[in-house]
């Protein structure tokens, strides 16, 4: 069932304007072949949808259906160990002695089969969907060798093949430098790195590449390097900038015409400007702030003044943040980050789906594809407010389920 | 069936001794008309039990099913509205004149029928019991007034009719000063609050009674005459204390054998030292102190140093704590209050039952009642390490479902 009418439904449209949320009260969408072709009042339908299908929704609210623009699905093993451990009070050294930190997740990465890691990584997609999320991003960068980081994308495309979701996949071999190459960044990015991305994109694994630029992992000449690269395979570019300290990775991320830069806690005024000027998109990643306790909030206020678009993701990871849950990133990112439930609710939907590239979703308006979800509460600001609630009646990918 | 036997488990009893989370490798659990009659490693299975009907788990995890011991899950309306408002910048003023505050979570649930309560509530219930969450304890105090607080907890007692879950109801009229007693706190608690506590107690309505000790709620001279009426009545007390300042409730709480002191940033030493010698339960509440920005930590070194058990529950409630994830306020009690993954799980099983005053349930031993939760994870510290992720695999309330 491709074409259809959902009716007495209260739409957040997301498109913006002058409306909270591009609120339709008592609103109506029709769907022809998968896309939407009509929005507006139910009782302004033309005659000519009246014969499709209807849906009756008893006043839910329909939204975009949700987009996790930056994601690390795809791992092996877990980190609960290490979790534990520092909250017995274990040291960093002893934690690393006991094979913990990022160096466990690439060692459990390297091991596993593909078809191990695809059937972590859709427990993880199916939390996401169970929630409403259409489209997910998922990056490699747990791999640190041509061949796991090939199969990290490869279990990627297979979510996508399993499961009634759209992935894009940014490849993220400049994400840590594995211990064979430790003290030598430089040899990892040219003899690993670029070999990988080269042969990913080869293979039409690399929907984008990304990077994640810090004193911890890779300073800006060499994150450079990967993006020229990405650059001469026609590929779009993205990079965790800014987390820890203000390397200049949002100027940089600027210069490249990035997607997005994500997390941005170091964020100041000029790399700012150049991401505002470079209609780069700002990645809030509150779950990964939270799991860190970190105290610099990246500057919400300075964004919104600027009106550099601002998306949410969950940074679902095994390290900093294994959070799988979007509504649960956007009530963080109105509590731990101050957004607004309206700036989170289109930090999930029209600005997640630019940091994406995509035009075809993240609204609710003529045209686009009609991938939406319908959800048991009175008004589109509850899906931020409520903790650990998951009221999504429906999701809809182009069809009625 | 009644009677069963879980094998190939990796089961977290729970029982305090040397063992983290009491756990047995290979582990079976028999189960005899409801109760546990057997547990042990699997090989030493008695042979008497080997004619039951018997369920491989294939090495998952089995914890006692989880308790939430402080829920306010029975309210009318919700807060979304002031939530917004509040991230969009509006002060408390116009927060308050726009109908916000609890005031209008009361002016909400007065005049909700009995049904549209229940309905609500019932969606909050499943959140919890679709993460194996065995008893729930149910707080009054939207009422305000003798008929709307009976009618919030008849409908709590509604919930264990109508679902497959212990409730336990605790009498919370004490909770706050209703508009009508503005200024006169004295009279409120004179005139409705010990008649609303001898009406319940009459109908059978009320397992325990609570307060909200706080200088924006009721000072201690007027809890202490709640709690003298509760113990004329034959009823347990709780007290939520020491949340926002310390005015002596632990100790108050101590003084009539308390089942629990709940919240308690603000607890110090003395208090401390005298909920040790009552036995009482430290109930801790990280969603509030999420959902309110707290920068006070409660004692919990110091707690620990004292082995006062320690018990995590959601505090689900429209205003400071709209969770009903109570394996999330595992993850903040551990994230926030630096609790470890095995403090956090005795908080929601063997703490939380003494926090009701229950020795039926809470561990996984012999005579207890097989409540019991079975997890698709590898370890029981994941319970506390995923975030916004639920890895129940069944749940069972003294039979197999
Ligand atoms: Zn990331
Ligand atoms: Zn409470």
């Amino acid at each position: 069932m491709t074409s259809f009418v959902l009716t007495n439904a209260k739409i957040s449209t997301m498109i913006e304007g002058p409306t909270a949320f591009g609120l339709i009260d008592n609103g109506a969408v029709a769907v022809e072949d998968g896309l939407i072709s009509w929005i507006g009042t139910a009782s302004d339908l033309p005659a000519s949808y009246r014969s499709l299908r209807t849906d009756d929704l008893e006043g839910r609210v329909v939204t975009p259906a949700l987009i996790d623009c930056h994601t690390h699905i795809v791992f092996g093993g877990d980190r609960a160990r290490e979790f534990e451990m520092r909250l017995e009070g274990a040291s960093y050294e002893e934690i690393a002695r006991a094979g913990g930190g990022i160096n466990s997740t690439v060692a459990a990465t390297r091991t596993a089969s593909e078809a191990a890691l695809l059937g972590d990584a859709l427990k993880r997609a199916d939390s996401l969907i169970a929630e409403g999320v259409g489209t997910v991003e998922i990056k490699s960068g747990y791999g640190l060798d041509v061949e796991t980081e090939l199969r990290m994308l490869k279990v990627a495309r297979a979510i996508a093949a399993q499961r009634d979701i759209r992935v894009k996949t940014s490849f993220l071999g400049a994400h840590a430098i594995p211990s064979e190459y430790a003290g030598r960044p430089d040899a990892y990015i040219d003899e690993v790195c670029i070999a990988a991305l080269s042969a990913a994109h080869e293979m039409g694994l690399a929907d984008a590449v990304d990077g994640f630029c810090e004193t911890i992992a890779f300073m800006p000449d060499q994150i450079e390097r990967v993006f020229q690269h990405a650059r001469a395979l026609g590929l779009p570019v993205k990079l965790h900038a800014e987390q820890l300290s203000n390397l200049g990775g949002a100027e940089l991320a600027a210069r490249y015409q990035a997607l997005s830069a994500d997390h941005l806690e170091y964020l100041e005024e000029p790399g700012l400007l150049a991401m505002k000027k470079a209609g780069c998109v700002a990645v809030m990643l509150p779950g990964a702030f939270y799991t860190l306790r970190e105290k610099q909030l990246p500057p919400i206020a300075l964004l919104r003044e600027h009106e550099v678009p601002m998306a949410v993701a969950t940074d679902c990871n095994p390290g900093s943040s294994p959070l799988t849950s979007l509504l649960l990133a956007m009530n963080m990112a109105c509590t731990l980050f101050r957004m607004t439930p309206q700036e989170a609710l289109a930090g999930t939907t029209r600005h997640a789906a630019r940091a994406q590239g995509l035009n075809d979703t993240g609204t609710i308006e003529p045209g686009k594809k009609a991938e939406l979800a319908v959800w048991d509460v009175a008004h589109p600001a509850e899906l931020s407010y409520r903790i650990g609630f998951n009221p999504l009646a429906m999701r809809i990918m182009g069809r009625l389920p």
